[in-house]
């Protein structure tokens, strides 16, 4: 697949890109091209020196949405609007919202904008063609980098449009050992985001790191 | 440890009954007191006929608050609040919620009270010097009466009194592959309880049954 990463040289973007980039053309997006090239480069000279295919190119954020066939919006809740605004051609796409809206106080917790959630958020600024899932969003971005230990997690995807979801489901299944399972219609996806701020708490209360879920 | 269990004859009630009275002296709790004495029977014959150890008995509800040490409220969330109104007697005992505020419509999800948790409900119930603990939200009632299976699941605990968290952390466990988890403050209950309407969902658009979930 082809596979665009809006955001692509933030940290969750660059761990998605490393694990994608092997089996996948994926394209990293960044506000300023240059960045997104050198990130390119090195993913490609971290994959090559362990000698795992790797095809990846940097490019602007809308290049990345023009040349994929399934967009991630790996960017920051704080910046998702505004992002998104400055794009275009999202008809028609799969679009992938990983994006969690949290805070923290002593604990960490979902705070969501007023639609509910990042995807359904999300889902209002895309024209409505758009083939919204939202996933990948309960792996730290250490595990997605870490590219000596398999991914041995669960991946939820939630959205609307069936074809859309199974691609999704297809593109997480294809990294060796993530798990993809389909939870159910967009509206699902407030939950979906509320368990990150769960392994976030559990992170911190029970000291461990980067904590991630398998269902089963 | 002394474990009471109010609404010890509901599924999930007995399920815990089977597993934990193994380990621990187990007063399963009702509303009729033969209804908890069957449950105790049945309970302790099952076990009996596994060869397993077993310790057990059936009360009303306020004799499984007045002889444990650690008492679980395991009723649905319709009758929590009424169940909590009949009994007293809780100042100063461990309290654990398991309790779930669930709804369905396409989908399952969160429907919590005002409080904006069951257990957070349950402690404005409560009184003041109770020590409550939310854990055991997460695991599907018939994955505690299958006894030919481990329980390989995770359970986030979540309270505000450290002591109180610690027990009910060794309470979970002492059953044989259930890993506790300190998932901080009773403030996250939102979160560990919102979990178990996404395992439904799961369950219902992956086709999986009684889906739990285990953090790593």
């Amino acid at each position: 697949m082809k596979v665009g990463i809006v955001g692509g040289t933030g940290e969750i973007g660059e761990g998605m890109a490393l694990r994608l980039s092997q089996r996948h053309e994926v394209f990293i997006g960044s506000r300023e091209r240059d960045k997104a090239q050198t990130c390119s480069l090195s993913c490609r000279t971290l994959l090559g020196s362990l000698e795992l295919p790797c095809r990846v190119q940097g490019c602007d954020n809308q290049e990345a949405v023009d040349s994929a066939e399934i967009v991630i919006l790996a960017v920051p809740f704080p910046h998702a609007a505004n992002t998104i605004s400055t794009l275009k051609g999202f008809g028609g796409k799969i679009v992938v919202s990983p994006i969690n809206p949290i805070q923290r106080a002593e604990y960490f917790f979902h705070a969501p904008p007023p639609e509910g959630s990042a995807g359904l958020m999300v889902k209002r600024l895309l024209p409505a063609d758009a083939r919204l899932c939202v996933a990948f969003n309960n792996i730290a971005a250490n595990r997605w980098r870490d590219l000596e230990k398999p991914l041995r997690y669960s991946v939820a995807v939630c959205g609307d449009d069936p074809t859309a979801k199974e691609r999704v489901m297809e593109l997480a299944g294809s990294v060796p050992e993530l798990e993809a399972f389909d939870a159910g219609p967009l509206a699902v996806s407030p939950m979906v985001e509320s368990l990150t701020p769960l392994l976030l708490n559990i992170g911190k209360y029970s000291r461990m790191k980067d904590v991630g879920v398998r269902f089963l």
